[in-house]
């Protein structure tokens, strides 16, 4: 299967043009990693590139930055500043060219003179003759560059704006596909994000050795949707496509509607090598993860999360499971997928509370594991509520990523991974409640993270800033952030009810954001503080 | 928790007594491991014991020697030889004391002078005058010894009989619980076997962090027989018993039973810390494995079962699941217990036809792994059809460890592990069809392996021997080994079906015993060859 991964974006052009600033800022805007070749020279040699010139002459520098574009070139995905005489080397230019598209950051040469004149950590301008050197390199990057980008008089983030601006113009990066890794060892796998990559699904399926088959498992109303695109995808794959759906709703997340597709998978003739394909929401997703997990003691598994809350969080990390009547979850397991493919363009379909609600489970992720975010989602709310879609891959991607992050680091919930139960303490004890029937699932996480903003100000553990900050971004998603809430006394059984519930209460806290702690035992004071905070005046 | 393993066997004794011969022999028959201190030395100096002397002086040899009775004297249940001179030290011999019991095996003066004299490979008597030296050293070793025996004049098998008759006298074998380790990395569990072990259970339970409860899911008649006996034990290990049973029969391996126990222990209040405790056969560890699998998305296991099948396979290995209407075993996860505890004197409330099933899966485990079990069930058939509980503590955990090791090298049934399906896919056409719906699960893979050994004759891939090997131990131990068969035509829709089915009829045949190859594609003529061999004429 062919991988779709981003490609590089290579800068290219002569020492001093800013290609290590202007590379950092677009990094950021673009989300991707940022690494420099001189910076990989430097650290392997454990001394400047000057020294490296000093010591070793050109011919070892150029060694040394050989090796660096051969691994920087072998990545995807990432930014790449190389220095000014990389791309002189034909095996280098080469390999650059087939890891992404190359940027060339002209300046006129007479800024450069001036910029680098005297500095004698640029080694090659300290022998020869800079005018001569700079007009015979520009005839080379001007002809190896995919897009070209004047950047005199501008500041940097205005360069790496008009970079950004050149490469799409391009259709260089509408194309864009993410790729996160969810790293687990023997069971690491790929989240995909893009636009429109559901029907081109072929390409982003993992190797499934022995599998002829498929089961494609959703709901009527999304078969609709979707489920021609993905069956001439899974057709083009070589598996021949099944579907069985299920009507929508919570309550459909049962034993009963388990055992319905377990029967039809072994009457269709399910095999055990053949992969389970969900395509959903929470419930599909969970519902269909527990299936694959079960049938014939375990199948493979692919998620197709239609809703943003499935996208960013519900299909990634590999908790399945059904309700019982007696709670939500109860029956399930611990079952990774082989890939995860997110279409935001599957985003435009869903009703804009349901889009929101999804936006809650982002906010927290931003929270709890990615600080960086809450910014881009402050500062592209409008658009964001827009559902646009590059800025949704961005988004999604940097999400599912936070949460790839914490399920590697604890992929059963044996302890790191609780922190992404942040805000939810609240939460489910408010969708317990009778009052609170209304809320949606991420309203009630958008309410329960203010209120845990606030207790963890009354423990001292935050500042006054955390719960502004939160109300400041969850405001400009368009979510709640508070609630006429029942005094302490009614809450606490609905608290204490949680299935998170272990020697007394526990709350998710922030120090900071990005800093997340677990904290039990926090007396009644305290609570009621926090309560009286997040409350309403109605 | 008490760690109830069985303790060392250590040989002690002059140079040239006969403690590495007898230590072998005696080995074999309490079926435990074997190691002598001399040849450890050698292997870790790469030399021989005499060049160890010569090279390093005694100091060095007793400096090394110490070193390797330390670790002998760290594992328990092992036949150890320790040089002639290594309880002279006070340390090396309060070691061996603690992991263990001490026989010395006793020679006349006179004739240990005349058997090792010239050998210059036994350092000492090259240097010091022996009979002072062997006189001091018998009082040493008379005090030490738990038993004395002596072996002057016997043949080795003899002496060794004498040791396993002493211990016995002294109550230091019938005690013995003989624990297996099922090795799978962080999870990796012990299989414990032993008679009347259910009463005092808290001496074998896993380490249990957290968990303040025990669920125990067990059928009501056998509740009736040994849920007093567990609830003690329980109660006594700091875990609250609760008791869940339900109906006895295949039948009750359903979805339907699975969702009543997950919903009771909801009720109840089964923590996610808490284990389950599978009280039973093969049902019972199947069902209640594959809740414990699935409730909370996975709790802690612990296996007790209670039959032959159970306590050699079903319990054994982490393959829990229930049936669907469609097919056995349809649904389930791979879910590896905590512990295994298996008490042979359950095994005396199983009706005769059942026990004996039981052991088809013995002689399954023996001809796929264990060649030497075979041996011992022939020798010993009459006792094992009495089940002598010191015999089938042996029997049990031999077959454990047959299975343990196959398990071992794949968890998961990804490859090697089918070869444990021996005699199964014959066994599994004659249970679905309607001719054979008297036989028991044991006897169908009974006459499955005659069919195997007469198909492995007729591929060429095994001699003529194999299956009379066969037809002589299952006569042995009261099993068939033959039925009146129908046509392959009529038999082959019935293969087909097996769930192991994949690229055409796959079957586990042997090479020899002990050597087992997943054989595919065989033509129709030495079907029906096989088929003929093993067809009863009526």
């Amino acid at each position: 299967m062919t991988s779709k991964a981003r490609p590089n974006v290579v800068l290219i052009g002569f020492m001093g043009a800013g290609k290590t600033s202007v590379g950092k800022a677009l990094a950021a805007r673009l989300d991707m990693p940022y690494l420099d070749t001189d910076e990989m020279v430097e650290a392997r040699a454990g001394r400047s590139v000057a020294e490296v010139f000093r010591d070793e002459g050109e011919a070892g520098f150029r060694r040394r930055e050989r090796e660096a574009v051969r691994e920087a070139a072998a990545k995807r995905g990432w930014v790449v500043s190389v220095g000014g005489g990389a791309v002189l080397d034909s095996e280098n230019l080469e390999a650059l060219k087939a890891s992404g598209v190359l940027v060339y950051l002209r300046a006129p040469l007479e800024a450069l003179l001036a910029r680098v004149g005297g500095d004698p950590s640029r080694p090659l301008l300290a022998e020869k003759d800079p005018r001569e050197l700079l007009e015979a390199r520009r005839r080379v990057y001007e002809a190896a560059a995919d897009l070209v980008v004047d950047g005199e008089g501008l500041e940097v983030e205005a360069v790496a704006a008009k970079v950004v601006e050149g490469l799409e113009g391009l259709g260089l990066l509408e194309a864009g596909v993410r790729e996160v890794r969810v790293e687990l060892g023997p069971s690491s796998y790929s989240v995909w994000v893009g636009a429109g990559i559901l029907e081109e699904a072929e390409g982003y399926l993992p190797p499934l050795p022995g599998a002829e088959a498929a089961t494609v498992i959703t709901h009527p109303e999304l078969a609709e949707l979707f489920y021609p695109a993905l069956q001439g995808a899974l057709a083009r794959a070589g598996l021949r496509p099944r579907l069985l759906t299920f009507p929508s709703g919570e309550e459909r997340k049962s034993v009963a509607e388990a055992e319905a597709l377990w029967r039809e998978m072994a009457r269709t003739g399910h095999h055990r090598k053949d992969p389970v394909v969900a395509l959903g929401g929470g419930v599909v997703t969970d519902l269909a993860g527990f299936v694959a997990a079960t049938y014939h003691r375990g199948v493979p598994l692919v998620n197709f999360p239609t809703t943003l809350l499935a996208q960013v969080d519900a299909a990634i990390g590999g908790k399945t499971g059904v309700n019982l009547p007696e709670g939500k979850n109860l029956v399930g397991a611990f079952w990774q997928p082989r890939a995860v493919v997110s279409d935001v363009r599957c985003l435009a379909s869903l009703p804009e509370r349901e889009f929101r609600s999804g936006l809650a489970e982002v906010v927290k992720a931003g929270f709890v594991a990615d600080p960086g975010l809450l910014g881009l989602l402050r500062a592209e709310a409008a658009r964001v509520l827009k559902r646009e879609e590059g800025l949704m891959v961005r988004v999604v991607a940097r999400a599912a990523a936070a949460k790839a992050r914490v399920v590697a680091m604890d992929e059963r919930e044996s302890g790191r991974r609780a922190i992404l139960n942040y805000g939810h303490t609240l939460a489910h004890a408010l969708e317990a409640h009778a009052s609170f029937r209304g809320l949606s699932h991420g309203e009630a996480v958008a309410i329960g993270m203010v209120f845990a903003a606030h207790l963890a100000q009354a423990c001292g553990i935050a500042g006054v800033t955390l719960a502004q900050r939160h109300v400041e971004v969850l405001e400009a998603l368009g979510l709640p952030t508070s609630a006429p809430l029942p005094p302490l006394e009614e809450l606490y059984p609905f608290l204490e009810r949680d299935k998170k519930y272990q020697e007394g209460l526990r709350f998710v806290l922030l120090a900071r954001p990005g800093e997340p702690v677990v904290v039990s035992g926090i007396a009644r004071p305290a609570l009621e503080e926090a309560l009286e905070a997040t409350r309403a005046r109605l």
